[in-house]
């Protein structure tokens, strides 16, 4: 578990040992369909996160005051999903058993099916939050069911009905539309009624997945599938700010694909977000 | 009118005969005066088009439904704007005369002249409908007739004061606004407006011209003279979908200028807004 | 204080006689820690400028019925912030001493202290309007006093407290928010009560400082710490208009680091916001 | 086989009937441990092609006298390689039992496997002529059987001995070295010996395979692993040249990997070589 | 012929008066078929050219003992090559009427032929020096005789049959290459036989045409239309300084289109280009 | 001494007690007139050492079978040149104490000075072996003396006349080359003589500075001044391979750029040439 040879994101170089939260990357993009390269997000994070301050004038609190140790990534095999998500799900029992919050930084959208087989296991009544442009609920992409296009759905066969919470969705198939509204809570294009679903969530065990393409391209044009007609950065930061207080006993942020943004500005929205979500959940 | 040799754009591979649209490239730039590369566009759009879906959320509607043929690019002349206009005008009126909606992908925004051109041929009453950054309205662009900074002048020389409605404008000489003042409609900055001209149309055959610069260029960098202080993507899509029920004859989406933008998102956003377009139209 | 061998910002080719205002480039940035190259700024503003027009339809004023002189770029030594800061002092002060309004290209924010020690030497009273995404009141950074992470703190030394009204502030250190509570009139985010620091400035000699990165990355990602969260370009312009009628003394418009967004849609900004700074100025 | 929807290589618009080769893209990049992007390489391939000519001044023949068919892309699985390779196993054996010569457009070198397989299966003792940087003779790749890095390897596998005849060589570990040394022919760094080796292959059916990144990274940067100090643009041509009457019964171009370099230089290096080689085979 | 309001090349600052020799911008890209840019050359040649020094090592001479004037850019419309190319000869004409070297700086190659017909108006029996990747003899481009894949043609109407020495010649219609062999000396792929043709035309009136694509897109991807297999910089200017003692009446610089290099070494290169043949010239 | 948190060089992660040799980055760019970014340099090269290989085929060595310790980078003030070329004399001088092999991995050439100044005060009569497009040898850079420009111009005022031996040199003003002529032995273009000048130095201490952009642009875009005309990869590396047996008491690497070449390329020349410089030297 030791974290060798890396340079840690901002602040979070603690010691294992007293660590409250752990991160971890999973540089895998091997379902992507469209545009490779989400495999380069959490070096991409880690080395830009010194761009950004460790205190949050939002919260008016610091990264400093934290504990949290950065494992580095995985390494993970690009040809074979299943392989790679079994690495992900024992990282993530791992930490779990060490009483840390596993933080994962995808990589694509299906590593999230590693870390929530995981932490399903350790808590079996667990929801899922999941903000994203996408549905993710197909049942199979070109006959695949590993796919990031699909992981919501294998996600559902774990929790069941009612179980996973959707919201900004704005691109699917119509069939996975139709499915959301027979099995998932699905809110479209926002985060209308987010507050009331916090609410219903109190005390549950929540896995919170941040896809960041939910963010709109303008914000975060580094990022394999560009979905216009998403939320801004603000309103991202604020539905995060409304996690405040849930029991959230996993979480992951994915598809920051940084090589198709040169600026920096995506892979800086990346970090700016984690760093407020470890300061709301710790 | 076949489409050989060609990749088309999401599920518009009808064939002709039953095609109630059909697409068709006008790759040209010819008279730009700034920067170059909106011949690239509408090549881009086909090649990017797979990135995003088929399934419209906000119109409940599929691509699949429709019965669209996708024509490929015309061959156009970059030396003679004048040539390049005829091809374009007889592209237009063919496709009118064999009942079909035409759909042209610009090009820079002179391209709408020759499609108009037929149009008006066809529908002496029509009346044009206007997205754009910039006012078009100059007489002549260092001495150049056919420019795409005048290309609304020699439109309002077909249809006379008040046949054209402009929203969105936030650029252009002081003698275009005066003009504007006197011989058509103009909403600056926005869309303030359009639900009334939506109203006034009603019945009217309508031409429809799109200059994707209406975008603010956070959304849309990828075009040739990027105006900041734009509107927002959910803005013109909300515009767009106002459109619903209108007697639309021709239509036009301009000023893609793809290599400015190396994300992709400048693209994914003139593909959603044509997906949504067709859906709209049809 | 000929302008030989530049190329200038668009209709700023006045003689210098009659010229109310005077640019100056300011093309330094040796203290920035991040990333360089907001010394290509005022350079990149100037080729770029002839894609806007000189025309604001917002004000409905021309730059062409300005009378604005350029004079180019200071040629500043890298290796030393004092003798760049030195250099830039004496410029502004032999503008003020023929009663042109400077108008500096910077350059990173540090140069704003050459610039406003000049002016406060000539208007002892001055406060300073400061528009910016990060505090810049560190003490010093890395030891350095010297820095444009520091240079508030550097102005607050000659305005003492009370003189320094900041806006769209969201970012910086713990202690800078200390420093800021205790010393400077602060509003974090935005532009809440602008209109009333605007009154009370009112006919008090004002030090106009503007930070490009105060707007959102989505706007400007060509800055070289991109800091998610700020402000559109309409709020900004919004905000600008807001100034019309302040006694302002001197003016600057910094780090715009043009290699960071090759799209150019970061220098279109930056240059509409100078022609409509000049067209409120003057 | 009909190659509806796509747009051909240049000049490459022949009937499949009488057609005497056939182009097929193999976009597939699922075990590229380092930078992936190769999936892309067969579109750019075709789409910029039309920037050459079908003439060649080396060969004084041109395309247009020759009858090639392009079947476009085959769409193929990115989580499954040992899908993928039955897919292009599929599509090679049925043309070869069609009696055309299949082209492969890769693609990651992984892909040569495939087609190497159906080629191998028709003409029992081919032998394989590879001109790579990388000596990709790994026995498995984090454990990896199928990955790019061990394609020869698994060639090797089927030849045995000496069935391979690689040039240009110049990276990998000492152990694929020391696997040359006792298996295959290897010349390092550049063509010394390929008349010999071409003079010992006449009359024996030969694949040849070519990965693009034998050609230096000045001449072709885009490529996922740019290995310095390789091949000019000439030799790579006059060592093509002289394959000119072997006995070639399948061929390959891999790794072109066309986002890493945007001045689209690499994409016509591979082009104007794609041209070549057709001409020389034919 | 003053030079207001621009950054002159490196050291050709002269006053007109005493000029030998006078730099003049041709920003025109109008009939350029692929991919535009060329119009961006000039200026990107002036603001780069202070990256190189005034000294050349090669020849030991320095920029700063000449005296050269520059005189910005012409103002070229881009929808009439024939008005450019009038605007273009209108120019050359008045430097060679008051005894000034012109020296061109493209913009496509097609400005070679305004510049030419000057020439050889005042210098009848004049002959041309070309380098270049294309061959540049059609008779048109998609019946558009004014196209600089034409411009080789047009000016042998002028000159006729040997007036015309063409080098590093490498792509072109089979048509192009049997004109050369009956019309034009032709010399394929490099610079075999230059110093024999520099013999032939010692004496006569020469205008130097150089087209920067002679030379590989690895040394200069900043073209419209790379072709690889060019010569090195290195043969490019061993061959520049075989021109010394020629009289040389004319010359030009075409087809550098920066944005397609972002490094900058494409730029570059050209700028070393120009010093080195000025300092061959005068 | 410790290198906590950061990403080591492949294969340099020896512990530092019995490391024969130790890395250090000197992230500094300070003194760049032109184009800044060398500061980023060592970071990349960490990051994409990965993508070659540890064994060298040319040396047939491996550095997994060296001891190098990488220590991470000096944190440097870019304000202040003297207090940064300190802190990496300090550094060195420790290094050397300890009986490492310094090997500095700049930053912008200036640094060399700080690294020097250890070694000489450790070996006082050290000479210094420098590769480099550049002469270097300025007294001053506006008034600056210590500047990039500058660096040999120092490094001679230890070593005296005939201590330094350059290769590469195309570029300098003319009193550089004159003030070479008398003081320093100076081969220009190439290596030719550096046989000769190995067998001289045989025996005595040397210092080897390698700039980067003695290599050309095409292989090496991404440095600060590009400057055409430079030797290959494989010359340098062959250049390289003869300093077997020198007498080597500290090296470094400098001027690379990573951010002006996206493709990667020059990153992976400058790893690769590091790599072969290890092997040659341990």
């Amino acid at each position: 578990m030791l974290n060798r040879n890396i340079e840690t994101f901002i602040a979070c170089d603690s010691e294992y040992g007293g660590a409250k939260a752990a991160l971890f990357g999973a540089p895998f993009d091997g379902t992507v369909s469209y545009r490779p390269g989400a495999r380069f997000g959490p070096k991409a994070m880690r080395g830009e996160s010194f761009g950004i301050e460790t205190y949050s004038p939002y919260q008016r609190r610091d990264l400093l005051d934290l504990a949290v140790f950065d494992c580095g990534d995985l390494e993970l095999p690009f040809g074979s999903a299943e392989s790679a998500l079994k690495l992900i799900e024992d990282r993530t029992a791992r930490l779990l058993d060490d009483g840390k919050l596993p933080v994962m930084l995808g990589g694509e959208h299906l590593v999230t099916l590693g870390a929530f087989r995981a932490v399903y296991a350790k808590c079996p009544g667990a929801r899922v939050l999941h903000f994203d442009a996408h549905a993710d609920l197909r049942d199979d992409y070109l006959g695949d069911a590993l796919s990031h296009a699909a992981v919501m759905r294998r996600v559902w066969e774990l929790t069941g009905d009612g179980g996973i919470y959707q919201f900004g969705i704005r691109s699917g198939e119509r069939a996975e539309f139709d499915f959301a509204a027979a099995h998932t809570n699905m809110t479209m294009f926002g985060f209308d009624g987010l507050e009331r679903a916090a609410w219903e969530l109190a005390g549950t065990p929540v896995y919170f997945t941040l896809d960041l393409d939910i963010l709109d391209p303008s914000v975060l044009p580094g990022t394999g599938t560009p979905e216009p007609g998403g939320v801004s950065f603000r309103e991202l930061l604020d539905a995060v700010l409304m996690l405040k207080g849930l029991n959230v006993v996993g979480l992951d942020i994915c598809e920051l694909s940084p090589h198709y943004d040169q600026s920096g500005a995506s892979t800086a929205a990346a970090c700016k977000i984690l760093r407020e979500l470890l300061l709301v959940m710790l």
